[in-house]
């Protein structure tokens, strides 16, 4: 069972090159160069955006992203936002992506967070369903380029 | 015409207790002490986290956030999420909030954003569409407390 080889943990610097960035490729398209990734990665934690990887004997197979916002309302409560879920094509449909979700959501209410949110199409609706979300709003975007 | 004398300008400590955060309780509870405000400030400013308020004469009477996400994919690109547009209840249908949004969405658009997000009820979808926006996909969400 490839599940039980599977460790979830912070991400790091040396995970960039070592299978992080080229997981990320089953979202969207990454293309960013190594040096560029690395600011990236300065100023999520400088903004306390948390990025967790699941890895397969050390190297990143999938990843996670907690971004908690301090909100003035709720008595000065926190938000969790779930974003990019993402495991490696070679990894997918044994479970990493739920894991990586529950790994988020529980730090997320670990960090105090009174609600956690994200948002996914409609086929992904009964997968987050099983891990408790429920169907709360409408996803709405504007495309600037 | 009141919106004539509506100006949009960011967010300071000295609007918290001049109703800022009477404003913010159209939208949900508040129940946050000043000091506290204060410090919320503090880490959104530190996160990178805008928070823009209209003003009516110095008072503020609506707001709207943005907080911008460094991400890994699209190149290092950017997204803008808008979060927690309020009016004071003295102060709505008057075109405020639109005029908050439309601020929030130009300013995602000016630091670079790929793209902005953001979650609403149903009944609002139309409104967002007036302003640019499409429905993309389902928000979901968990609740701890």
């Amino acid at each position: 069972m490839l599940l039980a080889k599977i460790a979830i943990g912070d991400l790091n610097a040396h995970d960039l090159d070592r299978g992080f960035l080229e997981t990320l490729t089953s979202l969207s398209e990454v293309e960013i160069p190594l040096e560029e990734a690395v600011k990236v990665l300065r100023n999520r934690l400088r903004a306390g955006v948390f990025t967790y990887v699941a890895r397969n004997e050390d190297r990143p197979v999938g990843t996670v992203t907690l971004l908690v916002e301090d909100k003035f309302i709720h008595g000065g409560g926190k938000v969790g936002h779930i974003e990019d879920v993402a495991v490696h094509r070679d990894y997918q449909h044994q479970g990493i992506g739920a894991a990586l979700v529950r790994h988020a959501t529980e730090q997320a209410r670990a960090l105090g967070c009174y609600k956690a949110i994200l948002n996914c199409s409609d086929q992904l609706v009964p997968l987050y369903e099983q891990l408790g979300y429920h169907h709360h709003d409408n996803g709405m975007r504007i495309d600037f380029k």
